[in-house]
């Protein structure tokens, strides 16, 4: 299970059942859950002097992608899917189902709730607060600066099931409301109200989500997105949105 | 030829003249054409449950820069040129002469012609189309999703000789007309028609791509690009150009 | 100091105190400063025909963090240090005190000055031109073609102690003034003034940044930012900026 071209610490605890790739790397400080699969060239447990000396933790079942690279002092829940060359800092703490696509670098000192899709190429600065069913989708930036370069931090709020198109900003201190939509190649600088539509640069509200259509030709609302896109969900996740 | 240190399947089909670099891990479900260069750290024919067991081509006298990832079910024509940390997901199915530049991430399920260039850091979705002869410059993204997140995929189609300057997004389904030219920053939601640039946020028709005169005083217009810029071509594609 | 799984040329000039890390690779065209750190999957000084055969020389007390690529012919100061990933093309030359974030691409023939911070998944096209002290944030692009694609290159100027905010393209030619700050998400498209604000699609000047208030509540300018960030900076640097 794991190669022999890899080079893992004795100290590190690897659960039962672990694969690990050829190349990669586990050093010490470091706790790896039951099931889970790390591939080639990644390193994993980077020793860092921002870590309190506080343990990765990786739960069970998860997969992590080649060439990814993970600092000691994260925690992540079960379930963890990665794509490849992820960049990970101190400090994060995530829930279970994480999915972080290929290239996106987490800056640390953050907190992602459950179900959280990060698609390729993501920025996400320290200090962002990400709710559970959030989407965020390639080359958006969470930035925390709010007259760079400074010592202030203020960090992004996104609530939950909102939805983050591609090659998106969204400056320092701002709030997307829940389920809010915000369209592609926007640069978001204002808060965002619960299931509206922002758009532009700078993005401006548009509308309530619900006012665009499924694409399907059934003329059904495309939002709340719950209600038509169910892939990848367990079961007590779906009970869960009938509630809402 | 092969780096000693590189990790090779015997079921790999392997031309003649093939350097493997150091570290680098080629799976089984391969076949490389003679005089291709692998470097270091890359991932030949990752395999994928979504392959339906295609192998990955790639054709003769072709160099795959360090750090790069080729899951196994996609194709390419011969003198393939990539950069570092290229990305190719499943089912691309690409021609002759593609170049692909560092950090590129290429989602699968997509057709891109002969002599296309995508320059660094471009975001290729699933479904895309690409000519022959387009350009694709930096942090460029085609998207596909026209209400995200769902399970409907609706690809860009970019028509040949066009041109999508650095950081534009072109939204799911548009079509970008033969020699239109995007321009840098631009949000394209509508279709482009041929030979006409577009730019802005979102795009707007500026007018004829001849408008553009080249920058080196001679009052020659820019475009067809074809016109003044030829490096990298052989004589067979410039016999075809003045046919056009 | 170089682990055993390092591939390290004997004609390579390594400083004292050098560290190499598991997997990493230098080639034979190489000067690395005393007491400088390589981490893993690095590849220093990777050959180029359009090298002149010139040295990669790294200065000392250099940081090089994991998966990192350095072609040979360019030069660093003292004291770089870069995220993961980071790429550098032929004839980049920089100075002292570099930083070089995640993900980063310098595509060569460059000069960049001393201090300078280039946070993660920047694109330095050819020809800039960075001076002392220059802030660039991610996903910015400074481009280089005016008619892409051509032969011609027209670099960008950044001068001292500019910021470049997230996710805006500098488009080719264009110089930007000392202290000049561009707002996040912009398209330049022209010339900026000194210690002027410019922001949008394409970017207009807003107004002085000294507009721009620190937003911890004390009423004072957050620009010249030297005035309030001292971080990282030594004595030295301190007190030339105090004759400012």
């Amino acid at each position: 299970m794991i190669d022999k071209t890899a080079i893992v610490s004795l100290k590190a605890q690897i659960g039962n059942n672990v694969t690990i790739g050829p190349f990669s790397i586990i050093y010490d400080n470091v706790e790896i859950g039951d099931n889970t699969e790390i591939a080639s060239y990644c390193e994993i447990g980077v020793p860092s002097e921002l870590s309190n000396q506080k343990k990765l933790r990786i739960g069970e079942n998860s997969i992590i992608r080649s060439h990814s690279v993970f600092y000691e002092s994260s925690t992540f829940g079960n379930k963890l899917i990665t794509g490849h060359r992820v960049t990970v800092r101190e400090h994060t703490n995530a829930g279970e189902n994480l999915q972080i696509g290929t290239l996106t670098d987490i800056q640390g000192d953050c907190n992602i709730g459950n179900f959280v899709r990060l698609h390729s190429n993501v920025h996400i600065g320290k200090m962002s607060q990400i709710s559970d069913f959030v989407w965020i989708y390639p080359y958006c930036v969470l930035t925390n600066d709010p007259h760079p370069p400074s010592e202030t931090l203020k960090g992004v709020c996104i609530n939950r099931f909102a939805v983050i198109a591609t090659m998106s900003v969204i400056l320092p201190g701002v709030v997307i409301g829940e389920g809010a939509l915000i369209g592609a190649h926007s640069m978001v600088n204002k808060n965002a109200e619960a299931n509206m539509i922002y758009s532009g640069n700078p993005a401006t509200k548009i509308g309530p989500t619900s006012r665009i259509k499924l694409s399907d030709g059934s003329r059904k609302a495309a939002y709340p997105w719950i209600n038509h896109f169910m892939r990848g969900y367990p079961k007590e996740v779906l009970n869960q949105w009938k509630l809402i």
